[in-house]
């Protein structure tokens, strides 16, 4: 009766569905745990649309390896581990994803993990039932060009229990995302004059002869490619600092690249009507030899 | 090739459709506009789901009467304005809603506005389509026994354009509802030491003969009961004040009540472990006549 049809990888169940869309920009969809039954929808039963009552990170597959696929998977299990997701499993997640890659080839992956709702209200069901979704799309470029940013005048939620958690509420990143424009590639969004990061990126800015990257203790997302990064620099004897940054600070800086998980490094021209130059950005690149 | 039964209700169409539900809580379910397609799933390509990008309203349709509707669409209509959900069509939704409520008697209903996803990316697609997705549950019973509260240790997204609005980002109502007990039924959610609100209510208290409300500037939504008895308080020439208040104030206070569209007045017999009287509240409640 529904539109389900078996899950061609691993080992199909009555619980595995795959799904053609019709939209050119997805591939393929993937939902498996708790599927869409003949008679619900998946719609009005995930709390992750109800309430955003989840999490998700999106990386790359390229040439059937998901790049970074451990430090994915540790972000995945630390988010659920803060939100109380107890009947996530990783280690199923793992085993799903490794023929998927394998065919795959080139892709962006998002892997998204909600509950479902068995009662009406905010509280978490006592008999929780934790959904996984992951969708393929195809593989993004890489801008040839550099990044122009602004600020955005959306503010970021606040939250010194979420910071850093890559969760579903993200109404301040579609806000700030929207602000961006030919001219402006990338938004800014900022705590008062505090700011956070970018409204899909992390940022980091040279000054006085160092790096600094915003601290993320109130707000922001601790990306993977950021994480890498401060490690790079790290191992290379680069001095990087997390920093409470104000506005001034970041127009003022030497040079500035913000970072992602399917951008890597990109270079930033300009902040507000500030030009900047990029070499700095560039030498950084060929030292660290840095790549998505 | 779909599990779609065309809806029953106004004209049915071919981008209707009529789901019954496994779960005994839920009733009924509606969804209408953009709809679940053979070959795509609904799931993944609802920005609710995927960001938390929309907004939504609760409320009670008592003997096909759904109560103060003009107040919940109007609270649609804001927050269509302020999130850019441009093709939001809130008379095609009352159309929609009439004579659903004539046959639904008594329930608890739940209206969610989404957008599509029509590329990847945060940033709102510039062709949006809009989804709206009713849902009816039974009508919750009123507690026959006061509230006892507890400060919840999570705290409060603090976002000033974001504040008032009951939008799908409420991690932090989903968390603070899950630190509720047996002993203790509801949790004020704060901002360091201002307290905003209960996890699923607004709070209003006695202090030194008058009644205050925290103000939501930063926080918190602006809900339909909060606002009809403020409403009906300034009628009645009592003094109702909108203030910050902290938690010292809250635990000091005469008397308090939380409230929502469900539970009308809530009396509080109890907040942490400081024992409250009820009879300031249960005089209000029997002088301003007022129900849910």
């Amino acid at each position: 009766m529904c539109c389900a049809i078996p899950l061609a990888l691993a080992e199909p169940t009555d619980r595995s569905y795959f799904l053609n869309l019709k939209s050119n920009a997805l591939l393929e969809f993937y939902l498996f745990d708790n599927t869409v039954n003949p008679d619900d929808s998946a719609l009005n039963l995930e709390r992750g649309f109800l309430f955003g009552d989840g999490f998700f990170t999106t990386g790359l597959i390229v040439q059937g390896d998901f790049l970074h696929l451990k430090l994915h998977l540790k972000r995945l299990a630390d988010s659920a581990h803060k939100l109380g997701f107890k009947s996530f499993d990783l280690a199923k997640l793992k085993s799903r994803l490794e023929p998927l890659c394998e065919r795959s080839t080139n892709a962006c992956i998002r892997i998204t993990i909600s509950r479902r709702q068995s009662q009406r209200g905010y509280r978490i069901p006592s008999e929780e039932q934790v959904t996984v979704v992951i969708q393929l799309s195809p593989l993004p470029g890489i801008p040839d060009f550099d990044c122009e940013l602004l600020f955005a005048s959306t503010p970021i939620s606040v939250n010194s229990f979420l910071a850093g958690l890559k969760h579903l509420n993200r109404l301040d990143n579609v806000l700030a995302a929207s602000e961006v424009s030919e001219v402006y590639q990338e938004s800014l969004l900022c705590d008062g004059e505090t700011v956070i990061c970018g409204s899909r990126t992390n940022l980091f800015i040279h000054q006085a002869g160092q790096w600094f990257t915003p601290t993320l203790d109130k707000a922001g997302i601790h990306g993977i490619t950021r994480l890498r990064l401060i490690t790079a620099l790290r191992a290379a004897n680069i001095p990087i600092e997390e920093r409470n940054l104000d506005k001034k600070t970041v127009l003022n800086c030497e040079a500035a690249f913000v970072t992602n998980s399917l951008l890597g490094i990109w270079p930033v021209c300009k902040i507000e009507n500030k030009a900047l130059a990029t070499d700095l950005v560039e030498q950084l690149q060929s030292q660290l030899n840095f790549v998505r």
